[in-house]
C-alpha cells in the first residue's frame, strides 16, 4: 500500500492543480460577450446533475467543422494546396499526363490560370492525387507534407493556424465529459493525419468526406487497402447530420461551424431536446485573419461562404454567431 | 482542500479495491490453457513501458466480430429474428404486402417454409424492415423488441445470451487501456441500439453492415434522418478490414471472430507490426451452447460457418482457436 499511498500523495497536487486550474478562466482566447457566455451557461447546464437539462457523460458529443472553424481556411483550403502540390509527382510517376489538362495548368505554376480551373477540374486533380495509392503510402505523403508546407502569409505550418479560442473550446468541452469530434467537408483520411496531434481528436472520431478502400494483397501475400475514386460520404450539407449518424451514431448537443455547408448539422443538433448549443464563426477579421461573408457586407468567397441567408437563419433559430474580431482575444496560439 | 482530502480518502479506498482486483484473475471464466495465456501475454507485452512491443494507449483497437464471438447466433442471427417478427407489423402498414412472396411465407408461420427461403428473399425482408422508416422510429422499435424477445432455446433476453469468458476479455483490454470495437457483419444501426448496455461499447465504437440515410424535414419544418435502402458497407469478408478503415481509421492489435467472415480481419490485424492476437471462437460445445463448422468434422451451418480451411490457415497463421467446450469455464453469466 505504501506505492499508492505515495501516488495518491502525487494524485493530491494534481487534483489541487485542477481544481485551480478550474477556478481559472477556461476560455483566456475569448472576450466577455454574448458567444462566450453561451458556451459556459451551455457546459454549465448539462454537467449539473441537478439540472432538468443534465446530459449522462456516454452522450456528450459535440461536432466541429474543420476548415474555417478550427484553422484558417483562406485563400484555399489545405488539402487542396496538397493536391495541387503533388501534381509535380503524380506527373513523374505517370507521364502521360504532363499534356494533358488540367494537370498541365497546374504544372505551368501559372497562379491566374490555376485561380479559373473549375470545380470539374478540381474533383479530377483530387481524385488522382487522393486515390490510386495504399492507405499506408497516402499516409506517409501527408504526413512528410504537413510538417514542411507553409501557408503563404503566415509563412507557418498549416498546424500552427488552429484558432487558439476554438482549441480552448475543446479542451473546456472533453474537460466536461465531451467526445469532442470534427465533422468536414474535406478529406477524412486527410484530416485524421494531424487531428490528433493538432487537436486530441483520434481518427476515429473524425467524420468526413470519405471515399471507399480496396483490400488485396501484394506479391507477398501481405494484405493492404487501396484507396479507391468511388465516393461513400459526401461530408457536406445534409451529408453532415448523415455521416455524423453514420460514424458516431449519437445526435451532438453542441455543433460548431462557419459557413452554408454546416447548416444542416446545426439544424439537426437543435432539433434535438433539451439544452442544445449551436455556433457559426463568422470571419470579420481581415487584419488579424481574413473577412469574407458575402453575410453582413463582407466580401464574397468561393471559399468557406457564409450567406447572409445563413446569418439571417442564425438569428432567427437563436444559434450564436462568433464575431472573429470581436470575441476572440486573441486567434493563433503564436500571438502575443 | 479539506474537499479534496476526503476525496482523496475515498479515492485510496477505490485504488486499493482496484488494486486488489488486478492481482486476481481478470479471466476467471477461462481455463488454463493456451488461449488464455495468448490473451495474458498479449496485454503483457503491449502494456510493459520496457518491452519493445510496447504500444501507446491511443493505438490500442481491439476489434470484435459480434455474432457468434460475443453472443449466440444459433439457431438464426439476431437481427433477422427481429426482421421475420416486425413482417406482421409490416403488413398491416402495407397490406398490399400480404399476399406477395416472401412475406406470404413468413405470415404463415410455417417454420419449414420459412427455412427454405433464399438467400434473396431473405434479403427482401431484411430491406423492408430495416429501411423507409425514421432512425428514431427505428431506434424506438428495436428497443421493444430487445426488451421483449425471447431465444427460443434458452428462453432469455438475446442481451442474456453474450459470452462471459468474452466480456471478461472486453473488460480486461478496456482497464488496459484499449478501445474495443464491435465489427460485425450484422447491420451498424441494430447493434448500435444495444451495444452500449450489453457491451459497455457506445455505438460510434460499433462498425456494421451500413446503410445510407436520408436527410429531411417533417410538416413543421423539423429536421429527421430516413433509412435508405442504399449499401454504403457490407462489412464481412474484406469488407471488415475496409470497415475499419473508414470507422475506425487505425488498424486493430487483437481480432476476435469465428468465422470466415472474419478472416481478413484477422489477416488484417496480423499484418500489422509488433505484437497482435488474432483469435477466434469454435463452437463445440452441442451441450451448453452449439456444435457447429464444419471444420473438425463438427456439423455444416448456414449461420455463422467456421470452414476446414479457416481452421487450417489459423493453424499456419499463428492465430489461436479457442475451443468453447475446453477454453471455457463457463459460457453464460446465469450459469452458476
Amino acid at each position: 500500500m505504501k506505492l499508492i499511498f505515495s501516488t495518491l500523495g502525487l494524485l493530491a497536487l494534481v487534483a489541487g492543480g485542477v481544481t485551480n486550474a478550474k477556478a481559472q478562466d477556461p476560455l483566456p482566447s475569448w472576450n466577455d460577450g454574448s458567444a462566450k457566455q453561451a458556451i459556459l451557461a451551455f457546459v454549465e447546464e448539462v454537467t449539473n446533475k441537478s439540472d432538468p437539462k443534465y446530459v449522462a457523460p456516454e452522450a456528450r458529443i459535440a461536432t466541429f467543422d474543420q476548415d474555417g472553424t478550427l484553422w484558417v481556411e483562406q485563400p484555399m483550403y489545405t488539402q487542396v494546396m496538397y493536391c495541387l502540390e503533388r501534381v509535380p509527382a503524380l506527373v513523374e510517376k505517370k507521364p502521360e499526363l504532363k499534356n494533358v489538362e488540367p494537370f498541365m495548368t497546374v504544372l505551368s505554376g501559372n497562379r491566374e490560370a490555376m485561380a479559373k480551373l473549375s470545380m470539374k477540374d478540381l474533383e479530377k486533380i483530387l481524385a488522382a492525387t487522393l486515390t490510386g495509392m495504399s492507405v499506408d503510402e497516402f499516409s506517409a505523403e501527408v504526413k512528410k507534407w504537413l510538417a514542411n508546407a507553409k501557408h503563404p502569409r503566415y509563412d507557418r505550418l498549416y498546424s500552427e493556424l488552429t484558432y487558439q479560442p476554438m482549441q480552448e473550446v475543446l479542451q473546456y468541452l472533453r474537460a466536461n465529459g465531451f467526445k469532442t469530434c470534427i465533422v468536414t467537408g474535406g478529406g477524412q483520411d486527410f484530416v485524421r493525419e494531424y487531428s490528433e496531434q493538432t487537436y486530441g481528436i483520434p481518427p476515429d472520431q473524425v467524420v468526413g468526406s470519405a471515399g471507399g478502400t480496396k483490400y488485396g494483397y501484394d506479391k507477398d501475400g501481405k494484405p493492404f487497402l487501396t484507396k479507391e475514386p468511388k465516393l461513400l460520404l459526401n461530408d457536406n450539407n445534409a451529408g453532415k447530420p448523415e455521416g455524423i449518424h453514420l460514424m458516431i451514431g449519437r445526435r451532438p448537443y453542441a455543433a460548431f461551424g462557419n459557413s452554408t455547408g454546416d447548416r444542416q448539422m446545426l439544424e439537426y443538433t437543435k432539433a434535438g431536446d433539451g439544452s442544445r448549443l449551436a455556433m457559426l464563426v463568422l470571419h470579420d477579421d481581415a487584419k488579424r485573419e481574413y473577412a469574407y461573408g458575402p453575410a453582413q457586407g463582407l466580401p464574397d468567397t468561393k471559399v468557406g461562404a457564409f450567406t447572409q441567408e445563413l446569418y439571417d437563419e442564425a438569428k432567427k433559430q437563436g444559434w450564436t454567431v462568433i464575431s472573429m474580431k470581436n470575441d476572440w482575444k486573441r486567434i493563433f496560439a503564436f500571438e502575443q
